[in-house]
């Protein structure tokens, strides 16, 4: 059995009772931590319950014999940060998995996809599809999700914008853009620099960070470490405007 | 202080360990399960490890003195299904506390907002708005969240149909919208009957249901007991067609 166990947003505090008692009853359990950074005090804690942790890279969750192989002879764990199978790599793992007739089970947790809109006081109804920024190499900055922004703000929805990470060598630490290096794309993008923008970093954590102000003052945010999310609210339900408003005092 | 703590989609076991902490030290602990139905087996739980849980009216969270007292003389907990802030009943609850000088914190659950798509193996960029399809009165028949729905079927983009819940009255049981309901709502607000869809039933527990097939054959889908949610796909990747034909099989 292969259990894909969510770690939510925090450290081992956010690790679910069935979270815990499937890493419990492990035989193998693995972390990847390319589509969501992975807290390293949460690793530490596992590895006190269980025993090793064995760090996946991109290439050995994308051709998961390892994997399999563990899941096929025992009770297989992936840790993933967030809520698994919300990258397409967990999706398709799942469908390997039936393929070949292993049992695959999901452990759910809290997600940035729903946890950063709740924390600025956003509703979920008013968000447009989310955009997901990627790192420019060199003279290529690929700017098609920022189109995404600007159709969202053309129809008055929030946009939730999420940031690219990379993380294909295990070994090295993993690179997340930041919120100002966001902004930057946005503004390179056409998305106006006076554009009320909210900013979170760190969310579900203790030192979570919030601030709201226009596109081109992000870089004084100061939100410190990421991860970082950004948020471009579109029309605004009076609760929103009074939540929003909060942040700004 | 006032926790509000995210129940995720299941019982006891889908409790944090952040969760149980504020629990263990609350002094006093309140439940809601207007927003979004609570499983009795986690209040059962909760009672065990902290004495009386009162359960609290719409009324009594929106307009919330006994809940606000609570806090400011000793540590309250409200326990909220799902991931807490999706409603804007408790972004309201939040912004009440930041006046009255309450210190409020959060802990981050699984929600059915991010689970669903994951579990029917579609990915998060790819939907448009939230719809929530309303109960009808009498002769009184809400389209409108139809209509967004219709939105984003001509934009390509998928929709999460969220189905209403009756629950003013806690001494009564919820009324739950189902998803053959649901589906009668969509044909009447001029979804067309052939239309591929996706139901899913009690998603993150033990017994959870997946389903796809024609708009029009929902009724047939023997989904069991609700909670039900509806997803209408868009425009699917090759990955979302493969899961959505495992579903079929």
């Amino acid at each position: 059995m292969l259990t894909l166990v969510g770690l939510g947003l925090g450290g081992p505090e956010s690790l679910t009772q069935a979270g815990i008692a499937a890493i419990r009853e492990a035989t193998a359990v693995f972390a990847e931590g390319y589509t969501s950074p992975l807290l390293p005090e949460t690793l530490v804690w596992v590895e006190q319950k269980a025993g090793r942790v064995r760090l996946l890279s991109r290439a050995e969750v994308e051709q998961p014999e390892t994997l399999l192989a563990a899941a096929r002879d025992g009770d297989a764990v992936l840790l993933v940060s967030g809520d698994p199978l919300s990258a397409t790599t967990h999706v398709s793992l799942r469908i390997q998995c039936r393929e070949t007739g292993i049992e695959c089970c999901v452990v759910h947790n809290a997600s940035v996809l729903t946890a950063v809109a709740g924390e600025l006081g956003l509703q979920h109804y008013r968000f447009g599809p989310v955009a997901t920024l990627v790192t420019p190499k060199g003279d290529y900055h690929p700017l098609s999700p920022v189109k995404r922004v600007l159709q969202n703000i053309e129809a008055g929805f929030h946009s939730l914008v999420l940031l690219d990470i990379r993380a294909d060598d295990p070994a090295a630490e993993p690179r997340l853009m930041t919120a100002i290096e966001g902004a930057a794309l946005l503004l390179e993008g056409g998305v106006p620099a006076g554009v009320r923008t909210c900013a979170a970093a760190r969310v579900g954590r203790g030192d979570q960070q919030l601030w709201c102000g226009a596109l081109d003052e992000l870089e004084q945010a100061g939100l410190g470490e990421p991860p970082h999310s950004i948020v471009i609210p579109g029309e605004l339900h009076f609760v929103e405007e009074e939540a929003l408003a909060a942040l700004q005092e």
